[in-house]
């Protein structure tokens, strides 16, 4: 592109100029400004960034019930408190502690020639291989697939699961969703069938060598067998493989094993309500991580930009009418554990909760919120939209409000998730490419002042 | 995110479903079916990305005049001719001829202390320096306050062009546009005033290194003296060191020059149209790149989405009605000559042309079209943004079309400019740094999807 769009482009610049009734135009007028300071205050200081960065580089990796998963706590709270909100603390939370272990390899075995090695990591939750399980493998691509295979031909075998995301949604996150099955019950199925392990193809639409962990759950009173995923490449040759030679084998090590529980915590941070302190709007993400990379679009984006929330509504001087709480929340990756912790918590202090707002789809440009609602209360939010159009964040859509603010659900009139453009992040999501380097800095803010703006409308106008 | 939202997410997913009067509703149906399958296709066996590497790493940096801006020709027309076209030809345009030289390197001298090297980079079509120019620097934010400086303080001296992107904007587009004028005029300016150079901070919403080229023009009969730019990072440090410092001096060496223009191409293919082959819907993107990086988002992108509506076109079987011609311009970032020859040739040839489309803001997630058109032409392509809306490409504002397609403004009824999300876009424009690996596969391949559905509904209705 050259420079001599300039005078053009003025043309077909972003006006504050909205759609609304007349009898609305004086209080849109003031919103708009309102939002037009927080947007201003986000692009020129945003702090979210830098936040990230800190978060990324100097904890890092930060599972549940590790090490690191516990100076995040210290991390975050430290954060909050240099805020200079009206109250900081922890929610203490008991958490699961699984560790990968020193050994995680794949080598594919073909019946006659050398080795292949198989980049391969543990789900989440799985059982070690005490040692080396070398078995044959059956593919399927559904769980169906293998329900109809005869029971000699899955006993004593590796279960190899490979079904793609579906690559002609244009929502990621749905391509995720339903191929989930096949990390979130494969291994337990695979169990019921007489299998000895899992080997799940990893959920992304991308094709590369990247295997993606994330968390699995096994079936009560069914064997627990180990269950590892396979990058997206690895899983299209592993299959040329098979046909060509059905009887190879795949010897798997995996060191990995489930600990006893910690006691771990959530971090909250928060701003009394001017007019109505004792109703309650959260904002949050989730402070742990997978264990593979620096958790930076999962979910450090969503902790920075939660906390960001809370900084552009001080430094705008626009005080919020209701409170406003950001929750740092642990345990969503493998157990939710925070999130199911902070709803009891609220419903035990018969505390009254107005809305939940999740961020935790990455932190790329806005395209606007996902409500869980119902559909009389996503009509009135959509009311707001045009206020949002100058930024690019106006789809304002019925939809998932998020893992953490889900237990909520019953105590709120709106669960909301933050909807940014999701092209790239299941290429990253659980791989060791999860690093701060994949965010960028105008996307990360944008989305916090965007978060920040129907914050600071629900806190004015309640829901 | 955890996998557990799989469910939730089904509800809101997107859907076909477009709202639209009922009397519409069958060619609705139709077209939304046939603009799933172009999405399908590029989706499932979309080519624009193997082809953007071919020419990124086969090819690479391909300034007008070059050997490489020879070799992208070839490499376009073989690309053409695979893909079964029923005319594919070159457009002879003569080109300038600007090379940047071996030696390019500024230091700079504090009037004690030892030197610091200032990262720069001659801007396309400077002079050079000619052995080494040292000389102090004279600060300026605009024009305006260059030419209100007494003449004493400009004579002999640098003027160092630091007026960042307003970072408030969410169009980034707008801000390079408004701050190019540093780049684009600043060294005649310069010169004007009796100054021996001109430095002019980088166009980059980034805070790095990075110094960016580009484009500028010397103005007739003004003295013509050597301009380069500087890193963001760069440029704020220069200011700093002369706050404390104003005689410090930079000594810059820059080898570049132009030499005689050469002959070049545009690489032309096309469909011919099924009922109206006289009617011509052009679609395009500029094959020149600058010299210092593959040329990857700017604007490899543009040229293989432009092709890959060609392809779309033929593999869904659904033959335009309308020509539709691909063009790869040569020469839009320092000249423009490409998108003039092709207008030229155009109404030479009394050509009936219909409408242009133009792909130069880079390969990510597309967001809608910019229509540089009569207001009621705007209106009337708006009434088919529900048939976008579900691949989120359905924003139809009024705005730029495009520099390559501009020149046919008098014989088209729109020009359209691709529009995508733009924010990393400028972070890596016209530097070193516009690389292959910065392009993601399925945004690039929806763009050219939407440019190809778009295509399709002018070919089938006209305008």
């Amino acid at each position: 592109m050259s420079v001599s769009i300039s005078r053009l482009l003025l043309a077909g610049a972003f006006s504050l100029a909205v759609a609304v009734p007349a009898t609305a135009q004086t209080t849109t007028k003031i919103d708009s400004l309102a939002i037009r300071k927080i947007y201003d205050e986000a692009l020129l200081r945003g702090q979210s960034y830098e936040n990230l960065r800190e978060l990324c580089t100097k904890v890092g990796p930060r599972l549940s019930g590790s090490p690191q998963a516990e100076q995040a706590v210290q991390w975050g709270k430290v954060a909050m408190e240099k805020l200079g909100l009206d109250r900081v603390y922890l929610q203490e939370v008991m958490v699961p502690h699984w560790v990968r272990g020193a050994k995680e390899k794949a080598e594919i075995k073909p019946a006659k020639g050398k080795g292949l090695n198989l980049a391969v990591c543990a789900l989440g939750g799985s059982v070690g291989t005490g040692g080396k399980l070398k078995a044959q493998l059956v593919e399927v691509k559904s769980m169906a697939e293998l329900a109809a295979l005869p029971a000699e031909k899955v006993k004593g075998k590796i279960v190899f699961f490979n079904r793609p995301m579906n690559a002609t949604y244009v929502q990621t996150g749905r391509a995720y969703g339903e191929a989930g099955d096949q990390r979130r019950i494969g291994a337990s199925e695979a169990a019921k069938r007489g299998a000895v392990g899992a080997l799940v193809r990893s959920l992304s639409l991308a094709h590369d060598d990247l295997p993606h962990t994330g968390t699995m759950r096994y079936e009560d009173n069914v064997a627990k067998v180990p269950a590892a995923a396979v990058s997206t490449n690895g899983a299209d040759q592993l299959s040329q493989l098979l046909k060509v030679d059905p009887d190879l084998t795949v010897e798997l090590e995996m060191a990995c094993q489930t600990l006893p529980d910690v006691k771990s915590y959530n971090v909250v941070g928060e701003i009394k309500g001017s007019k109505y302190p004792a109703e309650i709007i959260t904002v949050g993400g989730h402070l742990d991580s997978w264990d593979l990379a620096q958790g930076a679009h999962d979910d450090g984006t969503g902790c920075v930009q939660s906390m960001e929330v809370l900084r552009l509504l001080k430094a705008t001087g626009l005080r919020p009418e209701r409170t406003v709480r950001a929750v740092l929340f642990m345990n969503e990756e493998n157990g939710a554990r925070g999130g199911m912790k902070y709803a009891e918590l609220a419903k035990a202090a018969k505390e009254q909760h107005v809305a939940a707002m999740e961020s935790d789809g990455g932190g790329f440009t806005p395209r606007g919120f996902n409500i869980e609602a119902e559909p009389a209360m996503v009509k009135k939010m959509q009311q707001w939209q045009p206020l949002f159009a100058p930024y690019g964040s106006s789809e304002f859509s019925p939809g998932h409000g998020g893992t953490d603010i889900g237990p909520l659900k019953d105590q709120v009139k709106a669960l909301i998730g933050y909807d940014c453009d999701d092209q790239r992040y299941f290429d990253i999501h659980h791989t060791a490419a999860d690093t701060f380097d994949k965010v960028n800095r105008r996307e990360l803010e944008l989305g916090g002042a965007s978060m920040a703006a129907l914050i600071y409308m629900i806190s004015k106008y309640g829901l």
